[in-house]
């Protein structure tokens, strides 16, 4: 069983993956995946039986579950940080704290489609993709064990991708993640002093100044944070207040899905088909909708360009090369 | 000028490095440079005049500054993440805060041999770059702009070495870090509620169970610490309580080099010379050591063995899929 464990010093959380323990010779061939896989792949239509059974899939009417037929599947990843069984225990050891790895690990297939890049990206798949979020969100809430969910893509192997075949994951966890914590501390310390929303405000000022501005509708915005760790880093954020994605009307899917394909096109384009991460951020699971005025949920966009070392790590402070208003103009003017 | 920003939501810092604005064409080739440099090495003994004025040598006497002669050399950074010259000036801009990108960013060369590996680690080199780490530390603790003294270094392309000649750096900045406010915040924390020091009370345990202790002498102790975010981290901490390295003295610098030594051989033994970074953690330059009761003065070391991708991004929960009691114990029998 995979285990929680706490920090004593900085109260931070770490996955210890127990059940599939490393030796040293496992890690020493790294260098070879850089190559990418090649070959099989188990996200492949037709290859329904190599992955777990789907707990989710949008596919045509009259085809069965685990068969061909899908635009969308949704299967346990084979290899999971947590393990959906077993019942949540909190546990010290000596001065140390623990919680049983329980949780769940989701992968998110976008597409039947192995070759599918991000050029030809079409806001359909985009869609249905953010439809998926929201149904396995909103199914994953209903369990008391989970505290959050949290949902992000990785593309390309130096983005953390193992297998190149279009998809996102969702991991739930008994804990609130320690990234979560300190943005809603810090925004509802924000709320405090001003009684507003600190992303409502980030959204005004980038508004009136229109400087990191790189995209928007009706309904969401696109922005090159002031304080961007990475090079053309990208955050986009529901115009209107909301803290939760979970609730998404339709109409919003549409929005969304035309901002972030947008976004991804133009991060594409821009720099060459870039390794990415992307994260969603909302509330945790047990948290009122209504007492969250001052929490604002946005997806975290970030192209893998430059390396995180000493420095990053011993300090948590980034050093990047690109000032957010020359990376909102260079991805504004893409495709323009 | 470069700047420091502040994200307005979870007050972290980041550096944006103005003068070296980096346009999409500078990353693209990205892939190129995992073959690693070759060929000329500004760092080598003879080419001293391609690196700035040299600030701190150790070298024979009767030998000129910048010239051959040196077993030890500091030079600033060519390319500074902060720059030296110029006042400290924080303001705000609109909604957002600011401080002038000013601070140190050395160099400090550690032998002026280009092809030495970690195998045959000569104790004196370790020795030698600790007494520069120290007399550095002591210089820049008196300039009153700067707030914190990052010791670190990169070993290894994938951890962020541009250059494979042996070396370390430090980056002296105007603000504490969000990495060591955590670590202090946590500590005082502790220290509040049980009126001990968490690292002393981390060390005791480690000793009782006898479970994650990789090696240690009479003044230091090499840990796996019990929530390690990386596969085969290390700590290592000074068994007496000090909250201030640069007050090392001459025999815990002969000490520490014993166990930093120990440490390298046996993690580049081990996992076959892994890339990786160390980090010195040490209190903010204007607090008073006496006040420090609660803070211990410490090395991480994190071999790069694994990706960091969206989860971790998102969560701040790193998956580390080697559990430090299986680390300690390979890297315990290492050399035995």
């Amino acid at each position: 069983m995979p285990e929680l464990r706490k920090d004593p010093v900085n109260n931070r959380w770490v996955i210890i993956a127990t059940e599939r323990a490393k030796r040293p010779s496992d890690f020493k061939s790294k260098g070879e995946k850089e190559k990418g896989e090649k070959g099989f792949c188990p996200f492949c239509e037709g290859n329904e039986s190599k992955t777990p059974p789907e707990i989710l899939s949008y596919r045509k009417q009259g085809t069965l579950p685990d068969t061909p037929g899908w635009w969308l599947r949704v299967v346990p990843n084979k290899y999971p940080a947590l393990q959906i069984e077993g019942a949540l225990e909190k546990k010290g050891m000596g001065m140390f704290d623990t919680v049983t790895g329980t949780g769940a690990h989701e992968v998110i297939i976008e597409t039947p489609e192995h070759e599918l890049d991000f050029d030809s990206l079409e806001i359909g798949r985009v869609e249905e993709t953010l439809w998926a979020y929201r149904d396995r969100s909103i199914d994953l809430n209903r369990d008391p064990r989970f505290e959050y969910i949290l949902i992000f893509k990785n593309h390309g192997v130096s983005a953390g991708a193992s297998l190149e075949h279009p998809h996102s994951q969702l991991i739930a966890t008994p804990i609130v993640p320690s990234s979560v914590r300190e943005e809603m501390d810090g925004a509802l310390q924000y709320f405090k002093y001003k009684d507003r929303c600190v992303f409502c405000d980030i959204i005004r000022e980038e508004k009136d100044s229109n400087e990191r501005v790189i995209m928007e509708n009706e309904d969401f915005i696109a922005i090159a944070p002031f304080a961007s760790r990475f090079a053309f880093e990208c955050w986009i954020l529901p115009k209107i207040h909301d803290s939760t994605f979970p609730d998404i009307t339709r109409h919003e899917v549409m929005a969304l899905a035309e901002v972030l394909g947008g976004m991804l096109k133009k991060m594409s384009k821009t720099l060459g088909n870039p390794p990415f991460n992307y994260m969603l951020h909302t509330a945790p699971c047990k948290m009122d909708a209504n007492q969250l005025k001052h929490y604002h949920w946005h997806i975290e966009l970030i192209p893998r360009l430059t390396d995180v070392a000493g420095f990053e790590w011993g300090s948590g402070v980034f050093i990047n090369p690109t000032p957010p208003e020359e990376a909102a103009k260079y991805l504004r003017e893409e495709g323009k």
